[in-house]
């Protein structure tokens, strides 16, 4: 059976870690198809990403993550391995724009996604019928005043019993408290649909048009308690005129909003992405 | 011979402008070619930019100026007319950054600038061998502390002298007070190395890097009172990734900073720029 | 009630062509919102597209074709004429691939096309649902070999029983014979996965595989009788690597392709596309 | 003294490469500071960048070159090594148009470069004052008809006693014979102003204008006796309109053409290129 696996790992920079770490393949019966390395100046320490077919290693899932500890030890690294057979599970938040959700869901039809879409939440109940279209479960938990505490712990519970890897904010319109944050730090997506970091907060393309950009923008990045300042993964941008109304923008900036937000989703699920110091380092 | 000529107008939006601005020229002999219009909703203001052929109009150099007074008072209309066989003088302001000042003459060798290079005018030498090269005359200004009011003197006796009609500046490291800016409203282009209005004042190259984000911008803008916050022109922007070091952002931006400063300043001199409320229209 | 109207027309050049247009339109009360020109020199021809507020005009549906007769004839004139409260019917015809009618689908219920589809024709069963879950109506006709005459009889049918005034062939895997094509001439949009004219026909990914280019793209044309040859509307790329399998360029490929059929259709439907000597003038 | 270097090598794939390889530096004292793979599945060949810290190792420049015959011989390797203390000389080869020239030379001034411009060689005397100004040697060899076998050996020579590594056809408008091909296989970079394989041959933006294109494309890639048919390296893209003239897709494809020409030659001098059946495989 073919097996492929993804090592993520960051530690101090030394002298033969590269060297070391496909040793420790080599002698298990991996091979590296494809290696990333990233070497951070300003705190000094040493990323990397490594995909090895895993086929011929003996049973790689039982034995590999027990003995990275001894490797890990060694050169004080913090690792992350995922292996192909693994599907982590996704959740999808919403409220009633539906396009970034459609364009999630046809491109995990499509297999773009390594993971699957185990269920949708919302605070309205509207797009129950996507859900449906697309056979996935879909929950409704209303988010009005004083039900907020309320339904984050509802929503806390739904991504514990979906064991939930990933969650994507799909224009979700509600700030997350930390009792949502916290639990999944670098594990909640969202797309913010203006430049970050100009245009923070509400209504950024009407900012946009006020201040006469000629460029729009739109920004997938893990969420953090600060709103829209969470490390950016993906930015991506179009060209305005003078003759486009703030309706023209908002068309056209859900056409980047899907692809920042998708290409955000695909690199996590592909374990491509590190945050160091609030900043991303995304191999390719 | 041939002619042809721009017209650029605004006035309060009521019925009719197109037709009797056509009128008015098909009566005088002038074809039009190509004409543009916006309306601008929150003010109810008519932008218009009209393109002709005046090969057969009668002097039209002499003569039409003063016609347009009688059109321009019935709409309560703003105008301004540029012939084919005017070329407006422009004089580029720089430091020691020579990127910019090499495109621009290049462009200009090309044909692609509806206007001459009649001086450069810089606060440090460096530059002289280039402006030799392209047989531009150079005039050295130095800039530090106490002369700083003497030099912008000089330079605005500088302008004045060689009959200049727009100020490009390329890179020019030093900000202008009101003594230069004020008789050159909507005339002075500048480049700023950052996506406005994120990344204002000094090394917006660094502030990029620290703050992680994925594309890095360029913005060209009429210079304001206001540092960084006049009307914007164009904007551009290339991905970047978290390899990139700060110094490769700064050989990244280059290219970028001479395209917005380019096609700003080709814009400006094609009669396509009208500033409404500090927001620039820019017609094709 | 508020109505708006666009006129699109070309004639041979001559002098007071737009001062003809916006007096014929000023004398009847109608008030240009917008008008763009183009001279095509190789020909002497005169292209315009003026967008004009018809609100104040006397029933103008009734009588404004009819009156456009005597303008034209003056000037050789072909002219075509479209209100606001016209709504033109749009066919989506597919085959298996669905990304680019979930694109249109979409579009059409963001309000983002002046038009509405009508039917969904298929030569295959698979895509009933999304036609359901869109409540569009859906018809499959199969298309294998001897049927293939029959069915487009059957096709040209059913465009006739829905009025379509607009084919959109959304990855559709048929050549389309004269049958369909001559009645519907630079009335069928198809999209192509290749930058034309390289890459014509079958699996032009493969084929850009092969080559090696470093750029893939999408093609949006009208239709003709030659394959993959008709007027180019719309042409989209996107970077590629050493790194990505044909399967890659699939998945990328599927971004861009949604991207220029949908502006393709969105320009038709806008009335902003005319046809000379096989080239498209696309007024923005 | 800090010393890095650049291994490029390919070989079959077999299971181990990234190991031994990494092995062979680690035991030299050699730090890999960043490293990149490709598998190239249909003729299961392994092509590998190792970019590595060498300053700690013992006299590299001597030593390890010899060393890597016995890693050569074991995987059957090819290999080639640059040390960042070797500045490889560039020709390059120009006819009228100088855009691509002063693109190339002031990147050169910028240290955009990793290599030196030894010698610029034209078929045209205009060029000279280039060069004089930016301080490079100029030999102009006349191509007209019966001299071309004459120059081309004058120019082979001139390449041979500057000691050139790489020449670059900066719009040189001659096509070159094996005589010059051959001996340089690999390291003579060109800049088609076309999208390859589309607009072959002469007057590539008069072909995209006749079939009306919608983007306009450069392709630079190495140069082969088959014309604009050698591996491409970098290809970029412009959008254009019915409005363009010829004139304008030329002003236009300048700036393209400079930069495809410039990331071709930036990535070869840095070893981040290698060819492959006609096809090329390019490192970040």
């Amino acid at each position: 059976m073919h097996l492929e696996a993804s090592l993520l790992l960051h530690c101090p920079d030394v002298k033969g870690i590269v060297y070391e770490v496909s040793r420790f393949l080599f002698e298990r019966g991996g091979n590296i198809i494809d290696a990333q390395q990233h070497r951070e100046e300003m705190d000094n320490r040493f990323f990397m990403r490594v995909h090895f077919d895993a086929s011929d290693m003996d049973a790689p899932q039982k034995s590999l993550r027990g003995e990275l500890d001894t490797l890990s030890a060694q050169f004080d690294m913090k690792c992350r391995l995922q292996f192909s057979d693994e599907r982590p599970k996704i959740a999808v938040m919403v409220s009633r724009y539906d396009h970034c959700l459609y364009d999630l869901l046809l491109r995990h039809r499509y297999g773009e996604l390594h993971g699957d879409v185990g269920v949708i939440i919302s605070n309205h109940p509207d797009l129950a019928a996507v859900a449906q279209h697309f056979e996935v479960d879909f929950h409704h938990f209303p988010m009005s005043g004083s039900l907020k505490a309320e339904a984050e712990r509802r929503i806390l519970d739904a991504l514990k019993s979906y064991e939930i890897d990933l969650v994507v904010l799909a224009r979700y319109m509600q700030i997350l408290t930390p009792t949502l944050v916290d639990p999944y730090k670098n594990r909640i997506i969202n797309v913010h649909h203006g430049f970050l970091p100009a245009f923070k907060g509400a209504r950024p393309y009407h900012q946009a048009y006020e201040k006469g950009v000629k460029l729009i923008g739109a920004t997938s990045h893990y969420v953090t308690a600060d709103l829209d300042m969470g490390p950016i993964i993906e930015q991506a941008s179009v060209p305005v005129k003078h003759s486009h109304s703030v309706e023209d923008l908002i068309t056209m900036g859900r056409d980047i909003e899907t692809q920042v937000l998708a290409n955000a989703v695909k690199a996590h699920l592909d374990s491509r992405i590190m945050v160091s110091r609030d900043r991303t380092i995304v191999f390719d």
